[in-house]
């Protein structure tokens, strides 16, 4: 059952710099190849929940991206059939720390803490793919505080879905429940504690996120 | 129940650099922090089986590691409580296209594809806690075709095991399950398809495997 299938996944792909207007916006050339990196499911936050921001961050980045969930195990897959292992699709948030990200990426360090920590990936239930006809004619919308920040649609996505699951099998096996993050389109920017953050699917699902400061519990 | 701990996990977080004889053989300063990186748990390769070198690579390195395996879900836990967390041990390698890593460092680019692909986590079983009375005085060894490349002592760890914890638990919750590859020794250096790579923990356990070219499977 779609509902059930981010509780049994095991791995969150991502795809950096899909969209040619978002690579420019962070001084990026537009690939050849995708850009891929890993987020810990660990890192899922629920719809509702707090996004945390850790110390030594003062904000971070919102990034509002089209999860694909995939349906069922896939290794070697070829585009023209990709599409049968898609489960369905959520609407995600792929928070970074940007500050630690610019350190990592001068030192060729990897991205993990930047990208990984706990409530960095909010994200919303699945929809079923009978309810997304398009999932490359998609308007990915996000607010802060009520204000919009990033509005964009699939259809501008470099790599496209049949493709990066394709690409990505070609690699690592994907198991029912694995995500993949499609990327973001342009207008990523800081959120900091106290901000409400909305985002959605145009006509198919909406989000609310509050920020706080995390607090550390450690002995 | 320990055998069954690594089907259940959802991640795998590496250490890296955390031998300052293997820091320097590489070129890097020994590091201030830890260097953390994700594997994903579709990359683990049971005893026995077949090390996969996927194109454009000619070889992988090895990297002989200790594996810690944790028993119950960890987050926020202090270095005086760390090793309550820690369900179990193996023996993994943490093979990685070192081709792939140089670029992807040199781009500031993710580790995820020179250290991610399937195969490129061969492990052993997992011991019991019982069985390792002090998981800072084990002998880790590698050899290629008989050829001894790896020796070293978990004594000589830079970040020891309860810090590792306490500090990842720090960023992200640990799962029952979850692995911490702790860094290898010093001797890292090239398998090519046709070798046998033996390795394990002295008197202890071993493992062995073989290493091929990966065949492609897609339409
Ligand atoms: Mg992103
Ligand atoms: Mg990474
Ligand atoms: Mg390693």
């Amino acid at each position: 059952m779609a509902s059930n299938l981010l509780k049994i996944g095991t791995k969150i792909i991502c795809v950096g710099r899909n969209y040619a207007a978002h690579a420019k916006e962070l001084g990026n050339a537009v690939p050849k190849e995708p850009v891929l990196f890993m987020k810990p499911t660990s890192s899922y936050l629920e719809n509702g929940g707090t996004i945390q921001i850790p110390e030594p961050c003062d904000s971070l980045d919102h990034e509002v991206e089209l999860a694909v969930v995939i349906g069922k195990k896939a290794r070697d897959v070829p585009k023209a059939t990709a599409m049968d292992y898609v489960g369905g699709y959520a609407l995600a948030l792929d928070m970074t720390a940007r500050e630690l990200q610019s350190v990592a990426k001068s030192a060729g360090l990897p991205w993990t803490m930047a990208k990984g920590q706990d409530t960095f990936t909010p994200i919303s239930s699945v929809l079923s793919i009978a309810t997304v006809p398009d999932p490359h004619d998609l308007e990915l919308w996000l607010k802060v505080d009520g204000e919009p920040r990033q509005q964009g649609s699939t259809a501008d996505m470099i790599f496209r879905i049949p493709y990066l699951i394709s690409h990505i099998s070609s690699y690592m096996t994907l198991f029912e429940g694995d995500v993949i993050l499609t990327g973001t389109p342009q207008g990523v920017g800081p959120v900091k504690a106290g901000n409400k953050v909305t985002a959605g699917i145009t006509n198919l699902i909406d989000v609310n996120f509050n920020v706080a400061r995390r607090q550390r519990h450690i002995a």
